[in-house]
């Protein structure tokens, strides 16, 4: 059987435009959850991570808001959080796609942590802006208040930053392995997992960053010996000279290609380039391996071949 | 091996006069891994359950403190969210332990369903009181504006109350049954689990409820077929006449004497209540079961026979 790691983007979840209730994201995961449905009636063995941008936004906020009443909780913490309220959406959903189709299968959510180094460089320059926008004055007092960094992000105004560090591995690695050995579809390393680091003693601590959910998918991907890394996004292929008369998708591209034309500048770095270097970083140097980047509505077609961006060894 | 479900009341996450912030919460866990970590090395089959009384309030008062900016969760994901934080820092305590132990012992957290019946009675009659106390004037326009039901809870004001429906089976069992049997430590169906119910097409639904901890403990442990059912609180044992001069600690009572004990009224609804009926749900006539009711400090010693109450088969 043919492991596939899923990772699905912030559009499988909220879609432009919209505040992000229960009920719209509940709606943009049922959608999400036929494709899958689908893969696994083909007989893939799936892995699903997702994303969780706005989720984690909307809880920081809500810290924010509440802070002189209840205690406000570390980010690590909201990431635990966006990890099991979006996992109990795709279960609730995947879980009766499967029923529909009649398939018995089971579908298990995973608190998830990823470990990251502590001497990773992003610690000392934070980059990843979460949360909501504030005026600069009200930015810089809350900075002064809880010592967190809000930088300027252009005319909407300051955002508070975080570190973005590399994930180094997989904690819960081995509950993920055994539960796919027993044929569950398991969603697992949401938001790129929960970063931890491993002190000298051996004990893990939660620590204030986010990791990039498409990279964390790729090391999911290796460390679980995947097929295949399909990354699932809004639009359906790489696109090389993006948004000129020029523009040209990428059907199938090697490795040594990708990685010029990203050397080249053609991959935005929040949008597609973590995506175009997930990709590059699970296939790497394995010809069995393939990573694809297509469109969320093409899933089956993209892991046939008839969709997306397939990356190859060279 | 024996299999014993741990039921962790409140005081295992947060003490009294805490007002609940991460490193408290993280301390307290810390204390009671220590416990469990022993019960591990002394060969003992572990399913880790616990409550979320005081977490999913704080998410409440987050939920309205920030519903005007962005929308407000439904209480079932607020469940969902103290299952993975509280997870979490069981997985990170706990793993230490077995670390200083030389135990090489996996530790996973499920986000974890339990289906109750759309008929319950106690949709029809909200008892559970949740979140912040507020004066009746608020209490009202709250209720206006959102449909929640609030009653007045003595001299500290109103609270809102929800219903709190009984177990009927656990959703996620077969995954946590697949992990148990890998050797897995698994911590599952906290705060009694996301309630849902299930429709006509076999598709589950969140439900604003909570279902109570103890009794889900007791279903779990049903499932399950554990041995033991082991629910840690602050008390050393379950107390007669508790409070007067005729206080009685039992040390071994029989499920017949025990249900007498409760019929006659000696057990408080929201406190020693429920521990005692999912003590005698989970024994009933099943001689080769034990229901032990204790203090966390002494858990070692209660599962062992050397303290706190044992609930055993007429």
């Amino acid at each position: 059987m043919r492991r596939i790691v899923v990772a699905l983007g912030g559009n499988a979840l909220v879609r432009a435009g919209q505040r992000g209730t229960a009920e719209e994201q509940q709606a943009n995961v049922d959608l999400t959850s036929r494709q899958l449905a689908e893969l696994v009636a083909c007989g893939y063995e799936l892995v699903i991570t997702h994303g969780n941008g706005p989720q984690v936004g909307n809880l920081l906020v809500k810290n924010e808001l509440a802070r002189e009443v209840v205690p406000a909780v570390p980010l690590h913490w909201c990431v635990a959080q966006t990890q099991a309220t979006i996992g109990f959406m795709i279960q609730q959903s995947l879980g009766y796609e499967f029923e529909r189709l009649g398939l018995s299968r089971v579908v298990a959510t995973l608190v998830t942590r990823t470990e990251v180094s502590p001497h990773d460089p992003a610690w000392l320059d934070p980059t990843k802006p979460i949360g909501l926008y504030q005026p600069e004055e009200r930015a810089r007092a809350i900075m002064a208040a809880t010592g967190q960094v809000w930088k300027p992000q252009g005319s909407r105004g300051w955002r508070r930053v975080v570190p973005s560090p590399e994930p180094v591995t997989i904690v819960d690695r081995q509950a993920i392995e055994q539960l796919i050995s027993d044929g569950v579809i398991v969603v697992a390393c949401g938001g790129g997992g929960i970063p931890v680091v491993r002190r000298p003693d051996g004990r893990y601590e939660g620590v204030e960053a986010v990791i990039d959910k498409d990279l964390a998918a790729a090391l999911l991907a290796r460390e679980l010996e995947a097929d295949m890394l399909l990354i699932l996004t809004d639009v359906p292929n790489v696109i090389l000279h993006y948004g000129t008369p020029e523009a040209q998708p990428l059907k199938r591209v090697t490795v040594s290609d990708l990685r010029r034309y990203q050397f080249e500048g053609h991959f935005a770095a929040g949008s597609m380039g973590p995506k175009v270097e997930a990709a590059i970083r699970f296939v790497d140097r394995h010809s069995g391996r393939c990573a694809v980047i297509a469109a969320l509505e093409h899933a089956r077609d993209a892991v046939e071949g008839r969709s997306g961006t397939h990356v190859v060894a060279d």
